[in-house]
């Protein structure tokens, strides 16, 4: 690719000299950046429409502020930032093994402030650093980057409400466009739609930057006037009132994909004496066509430059959904703001009325659900593994302490691939396993999870799917998934290999080569005690195999019970430390759970105690 | 005692039907109640200010609704309703073993709705209800009574976004004393303080009674206009706005030790066709003159009916913290809503600018000490064990997956007594342990607590340090505190018992009564490998003592360590299902954890092992 600019910058520095020597730099350089992460997404993969979406506010945050303190809320918007801030040369080894991560990361680079991934950690970072800051005696600006679709979470209100009685320099940058991973839902994106269509901003705008440029050395007594003006309009003119009403001054809205304009704001922001909104308007997926016409579907983008295969788990979870609603029309389906993802597109369609989906709110939607339970209805809740943990006291506090029938189905669980560390739903395993009632079910095969389904609503009580992100192996169900019941794939002998979920298929390969046992175990809670019983009879050497971490993890539960009967229980899964981006292969060999290696340290294990009995 | 009215009250029937006898009963039933709940309070411990605050609200949402759905957030304010609704009878039983819970309990009574116990759970579940009731064709009105503490949680934000786009009959009671646990803070605050001020609402409420005695058949109509008014006054008169953004109609404020004029506020709220805010504004502790004059001190009452010992764990912390942070400027305290029962109130006071108190909101804590711990503050955040549950995925997220130096004070770790479920503290072990790079330690003594608060400040890396309620024993340290070092009690040898945290102690008593090894486990993460090098050569069996959940807890993890070298492990602990209130020695037994059970148990499995081999 040729490039006029982008490629001779290798810090902010370099980019304001650039815009400073031409007027026109900065959008000939949006332009090449847009290019430029286009053509790096379509081959790497990664997050498309958000990134185009954010570019100007990049460049204009660059432009106007010195190594300022920038969270990007989720982070899936920080490419052109990466690019601009030394990045340029490696991006093209994005989510690649070794390569940069799709999100922001403080050992990447001194520029990415705090690491991200889940969404509306940013205001209560970047009031955690102003506060620092201040302590320090440093004054300069700390920046929130947020969507509208963060800021129904929750922890957001309780950061602004906190923020909002501060008199500290944050300026929260709400990246407005009008759409969460689906779309912004509720009462707080019905005033955001009244603030984008309020005309009003634009002679707001316009006065105020022919003001401001006439007579700059007034700032803080401009941006006072402009306060006590728009208070007395602001009911006529601008319904901002959230803001206002939590302390915070507003700004906007500003045209998104125009760095002047988006600077001029910025500019007027940075006099604010107190906690300020900076309301910009922008389009995901701007200057790509396809994803700008259908933002959802390109908001990640796998490796392909498309979508992933046509089948996935999630849609078989959809399905199945849809095909037992119709049967049940107690059957409910929840999720937070990834209807796409976990394949409830057609349920919402088929069931509009029976179909929630309540925004980035985890913990609502889990409370919300076991109020629904305590009448008769039955919910599915559908949310991936890594942003359930959102909501754990809610499941254990509102659902499984007073053992309510909520179904949740625990999507992306285990290694995750490219999305790295903040992303992998490697946990659920050991945290549902410390939550009372809950029964957690581990489906191998496309089967068992199209049956644990249907099962989950027969046994009235909590119960967790968890299943991988892709497709389990499509085989018919030799032993009917009954309650509880795990599957022996291989006689119990003196060596035996419980595998659970993805693992599973891995668990009976290696024991066909290494001459063991083999069990499929579907259910992780409750364990099955017969199964158990029959390999304390039979068993010396126990390996356990999990695509979760092993603290705390299925492995764990096995060995405190195999335990105490002189068994030899060895654990495989996902180590206690973070595991980065890289192809779940990848993940796999970096955890020592491939087969290979597998197939290596269990038959090392065997020869070490065949030698020493 | 002698009762006018209230030993004739099994059920809201008896209720209504009085108090349309005598127009004066709902005063004396009122003041019946004071009398009963204070008595009992003073002598069974309980929560005793919120209680006399909600007296009124409880008469009247009984007296205009039948049977409705009233789900009272946290559940601290629910005796009133607890005695009225037919357990009269038994309140003198309240927070004993077999007696009646402190908090709603499903199990107790079919008039309570939802279990509660954490703050912020009621708009969410009341939505679900509300949901499942339209879904069977029930129109009759769900309600949520919230306290202005509980306002400043993030799921409730989360809860009326989604509420305020509903058609549902929902009415949220607002029971706004001016003050949370201790107080409230931030801008929301403010925004109350501003309604709770105003004036318009005298006006407002004698105009709309009379209004509505005359004309009660044009009770729709009627609201419309008061509405109409309200949204044409609004900016004048009442500050409501935030709730009218979020979609929901306000009625308010209205006083709420006044029966009949809560009735009257309900009764228009029960004609609207959206989800209504009710304002009261009560006084916390109304009629005990001394709870009144120190609501927080009498907000928790124990048995004794003073506060409890003068010294405890919380508030040797809190004499640490200040120590350290005389010497240390980078050290910081931030609390959620939890100021005086984690020992701050010192803190605070010596160190104001130092100390952050931001509310019900443990998720929006825990993110911005991470932002703090990223510009070099050293921040110590002090929340119960059952809170911190709140902020799981900000634990991991945004501190441990960041390796940030953030230092949690994890307070009323392990079983908490009287306040039973949803306030035992038995999951921090299991649940902390799934966080990489985490230091967790678990004092057994007052000592080992004072110099782990000091060595976490020097491991830069997060650190929790876990206490029980109460105080540990005061024993001077024999072997100084080091990272990851565990202290040997008692020889190694065939049988060795690690404790850890609260039952170390108890450990070495059952150690010295059946000849075994004794070692304090100062430290769940890291393990001290040292020692247990020394377990795999002596040790046949290992036995593990903790105050938490056995699945996945400290046991686990050792069984994990030691199963392969084939020894076996018995882990002893808070077995997986909810421990009802009772006094923690109960709960001990009902567990059993307590001495002489421990004793048999493991006197039985050393028998059985001996007779085996």
């Amino acid at each position: 690719m040729d490039f006029t600019y982008l490629d001779k910058i290798n810090s902010p520095d370099d980019l304001k000299r650039i815009c400073r020597e031409d007027p026109k730099a900065a959008e000939i350089i949006a332009e090449e950046l847009r290019k430029y992460i286009i053509e790096v997404v379509i081959t790497n993969g990664g997050h498309l429409a958000s990134n185009l979406g954010a570019i100007e506010i990049t460049l204009a945050l660059h432009l106007v502020f010195d190594n300022p303190s920038i969270v990007f809320d989720v982070g899936h918007q920080s490419y052109a930032h990466k690019i601009i801030t030394g990045r340029f040369d490696d991006f093209p080894t994005l989510r690649k093994k070794d390569g940069i991560s799709g999100f922001p990361k403080r050992s990447e680079s001194t520029y990415d402030a705090f690491n991200t991934g889940h969404a509306g950690t940013s205001v209560s970072s970047v009031l955690g650093i102003a506060r620092a800051k201040a302590a320090k005696g440093d004054t300069t600006p700390s920046i929130a980057v947020i969507g509208d679709g963060s800021m129904t979470s929750g922890m957001v209100f309780e950061a602004l409400n906190d923020a909002g009685q501060s008199r500290l320099p944050i300026i929260i940058v709400l990246n407005d466009n009008a759409m969460a991973i689906s779309q912004t839902v509720g009462a707080l994106g019905r005033h955001l739609t009244k603030l984008r269509t309020s005309t009003g901003y634009l002679t707001f705008k316009a006065k105020t930057h022919s003001a401001l440029r006439k007579i700059p050395v007034l700032g803080n007594a401009l941006i006072y006037i402009i306060e006590k003006l728009k208070n007395a309009l602001k009911y006529l003119l601008l319904p901002n009132v959230i803001f206002e009403n939590m302390g915070l001054a507003y700004i906007g809205a500003v045209k998104g994909h125009d760095t002047e304009a988006i600077c001029k704001a910025l500019e007027i922001a940075k006099e604010s004496e107190r906690p300020v909104v900076v309301h910009v308007k922008t389009k995901k997926g701007k200057g790509y066509s396809p994803a700008e016409k259908d933002a959802e579907k390109y908001h990640g983008v796998s490796a392909s430059g498309k979508k992933a295969a046509k089948t996935s788990n999630s849609k078989i979870v959809g399905e199945t959904l849809c095909a037992l609603a119709a049967e049940d029309e107690d059957i409910i389906a929840v999720t937070a703001a990834m209807p796409s993802g976990t394949g409830l597109i057609p349920f919402s369609k088929q069931f509009p009325k029976r179909f929630y989906d309540v925004g980035i709110a985890e913990e609502h939607a889990v409370t919300m659900a076991a109020g629904m339970a305590t009448h008769g209805l039955k919910p599915f809740v559908a949310i991936y593994s890594t942003f359930l943990q959102r909501a754990y006291d809610q499941i254990l506090h509102d659902v499984c302490l007073q053992n309510l029938p909520v179904v949740f189905g625990v999507d992306r669980a285990g290694l995750v691939g490219d999305d790295g560390e903040t992303h992998q739903g490697v946990y659920d395993i050991a945290y549902l396993s410390t939550m009372p009632n809950l029964c957690i079910m581990s489906p191998s095969t496309y089967d068992e999870l199209h049956a644990m389904i249907a099962l989950s609503f027969d046994v009235n009580r909590p119960c967790a799917i968890r299943y991988n992100r892709g497709l389990l192996p499509e085989k018919p169900l030799t032993h009917a998934v009954e309650f509880g019941k795990w599957e022996v794939l291989r006689e119990i002998s003196d060596v035996c290999i419980i595998g659970t979920g993805r693992l599973t298929e891995r668990a009976l390969r290696i024991a066909e080569k290494l001459r063991a046992g083999a069990v499929n175990a579907r259910f992780i809670n409750p364990a099955d005690y017969t199964v158990l019983a029959e390999i304390k009879q039979k068993s010396r050497i126990v390996i356990t195999l999990e695509d979760g971490i092993v603290q705390g993890g299925f492995g764990a539960k096995i060995t405190q019970l195999l335990c105490p009967h002189g068994i030899r229980v060895y654990n495989f899964g996902v180590p206690m430390r973070p595991i980065p981006h890289a192809s779940v292969d990848e993940q796999d060999k970096m955890c020592g759970i491939d087969e290979e290696g597998l197939v290596q340290r269990i038959s090392e294990i065997i020869g070490q105690l065949t030698i020493h009995d």
